[in-house]
């Protein structure tokens, strides 16, 4: 379903307003009395204020923020031993465990330089992230299980900016991506709540369709290559826009989000799939690759650039071979519309059909997330320290749905829905 | 004795690297392998950066950046419950007292808006006060007793530029206290290290003589109405400048530092001292105020602007109405000289002899830091979760020393040093 906008005039300074209105009470819904966990980079304080203040409006108890600063990440990266990678210190892992555990929210701001981390020692950036895989496993579960509410959103920085319009001045630059992160959260809309309330039901139709078919394999098929079949697990779970935590309320924990996505079965997996946007991991792009899987694992895999980043991710882990998630989204999304390479996940996953690498999400199999990680493996979810997304959606891509029966339904003509 | 500042011409930039190496490298003179942790306002997280580099450069193990903002922390104040302030969590205390214990080095960059916690609800501030006070503890402990090495500096923001140059434009203010920052801490002198080396030695000369003569007790009287004698502990020793840690590493706490100071018998107080600056405590100034002492105690106490936060400075525990410092600055300091009011203590302590309310710093008495806290009582050390300096400097300040023998040595004539 297309949206068409009702634009109402709005400066930039209430368009932000808006911005931390809708991630404080639709992103995270927080409900009176509980505590929010605010991650926001320094760069972006007076933003990082708004939500603060909003937070409390809304009725949070505590809003706590933890600041960070990728400049001084890369700092320490470059300059400190290894070792100091190994660990994650345990005040640090209960600065997030803690307000997980006690049911808060978490907002993440995310937009920083794409290419914050290229050139650094994998090996620190391995172990760093294999220390916070370990630190913050209570929190990324809890996450993962959708028991917490949670949200990431985009705030532009002027090295994003300048990436995605390098022909622009800087402060051009950051007003266009600005604007473009606006109408991609459809601020400026009549009504931006309604807004959201419309475009979760339409996912939800969705997802309510697929959710009765139960395909059991989806085929791939475009001309740029790829030529894949994927298997879904039995009684996977079909979710897009809105999720409810394990108190019932409603949350939306990506800001943009026009996907709808379910869980792959990780043994189950044949062909060959060619990408068809960058992908950006710790700071390198990876360009024009390809993967070639058989029986659920990437056996073969090319890229034109960034091969070595690519050879890392998938070197990671066993599960970084399998695949976690299977979303589709239209070509004719309106973030696809803008015709904007973004070098962030949380925009471009959502202007293209994508698999990700790595971690399934418990909640899109029925019982998941009650489930412990031997019964998850056990249906056919992967396990990993990662959860990578990977761009296929082109203009001409057709995705036809296999049931258990062996019967054919076209999902996808042209890149776009025909269910 | 004065200096006589040779300038060079240099950029505004070149000015904060230079200001980033000296907090790094004489501050806290940060060794090879040892963590640095600093705290740094969010808005100034341009110079964050450059200290953490320069940390970096100087050896340091890890950089651990605690950021904070201030409003932040209003919002907080205004919007959150009592209860919130009463605990300090167990994460947060250890994010400092790990460091503390393991011997890392503590920068913290001050310079905030002077009147950010203006009408905020004192039954929060002093719940919050209390509950740092505990969590803190062990960080405190090891850092009045110099045990590590510490630095605190001052880095403007736009708030407290105003309040010192009302009259001028925001980006003038800005700039202004800057110039005046970095004069105080002789930024832009020919040799920056040498020039420190040359005022922490006069510093420490002037101590030595002080340290000898062993006053017991000193008398004060200026024109304001300040006729006041104090008695100083036994074994009492003056400090100023350049401090050790307990592994003899030298390195300077307050940047700039005008002062020498030692630790006065808080039993022993007596008469009346009138202020001669305003006192910022907890973000309201308190103006032309006047104490009487008794028996080391203040019995009575005028205020002619914030009688009510004199009070409750007063008022928070017994020691909050004892000395813990005995100061002497000369009035000609060079900061005294800029005849500017910053309405922050790191600078307008540094303008003016002055006396301290609350806890007594350990390494100023002999054996000190060996001490227990009943041992420090017991020689006539005081304790209190504050330490406040108030200023009583004047162009015609007399101070004279008393020694065990009863006599009398001027030590100050119209405000500057004739000892």
């Amino acid at each position: 379903m297309e949206r068409i906008p009702q634009r109402k005039p709005m400066t930039f300074q209430e368009k932000l307003q808006e911005y931390a209105k809708l991630i404080v009470n639709i992103g995270v819904n927080v409900q009176e009395g509980q505590d929010i966990v605010l991650r926001c980079p320094v760069e972006c304080y007076e933003f990082g204020r708004m939500i603060v203040e909003e937070g409390y409006k809304a009725g949070a108890k505590e809003v706590i923020v933890h600041w960070g600063d990728e400049q001084v990440s890369r700092l320490t990266y470059d300059y400190a031993d290894l070792s100091v990678f190994e660990t994650v210190q345990e005040w640090q892992a209960e600065s997030r465990n803690k307000y997980a555990r006690e049911g808060a929210c978490f907002i993440t701001i995310s937009g920083g330089d794409p290419e914050i981390f290229k050139g650094v020692d994998s090996a620190k950036l391995k172990a760093y992230a294999k220390a916070c895989d370990k630190a913050f496993e209570e929190f990324y579960n809890r996450m993962m299980a959708s028991e917490i509410p949670w949200n990431v959103v985009a705030v532009p920085n002027k090295k994003w900016a300048m990436k995605v319009f390098p022909e622009l001045s800087e402060e051009e630059a950051v007003e266009k991506l600005w604007e473009a992160v606006f109408f991609a959260v459809r601020i400026g809309e009549s009504d931006v709540v309604e807004a959201w309330r419309k475009h979760n039901q339409s996912l939800a139709e969705q997802c309510k369709k697929l959710n009765e078919l139960q395909f059991e394999k989806l085929h791939y098929k475009n001309s740029l290559g790829t030529d894949f079949i994927v298997g879904l697990v039995e009684n996977h779970i079909w979710e897009g826009g809105a999720e409810e935590d394990s108190k019932g309320v409603t949350f939306v924990a990506n800001m943009p989000t026009e996907e709808v996505f379910t869980m792959p079965d990780c043994r189950v997996a044949d062909g060959k799939v060619v990408s068809s946007l960058p992908l950006s991991f710790e700071g390198t792009l990876i360009k024009n690759f390809s993967l070639t899987f058989k029986n659920g694992r990437v056996e073969e895999f090319t890229a034109e650039e960034g091969y070595e980043a690519l050879e890392r991710l998938l070197n990671s882990d066993e599960g970084s071979r399998h695949l976690g998630e299977v979303a589709l989204v239209p070509y004719k999304s309106p973030i696809s519309q803008m015709n904007i390479l973004f070098y962030n996940t949380l925009f471009d996953e959502n202007a293209s059909c994508h698999f990700a690498f790595g971690e399934c999400y418990p909640t899109t199999v029925k019982g998941g997330t009650k489930m412990t990680a031997e019964e998850i493996t056990k249906v056919g979810g992967n396990h990993s320290m990662n959860h990578v997304d990977f761009m296929v959606g082109t203009s001409d891509l057709c995705i036809t749905g296999i049931t258990k029966e062996g019967k054919e339904i076209p999902i996808f003509e042209n890149g776009n829905w025909v269910l």
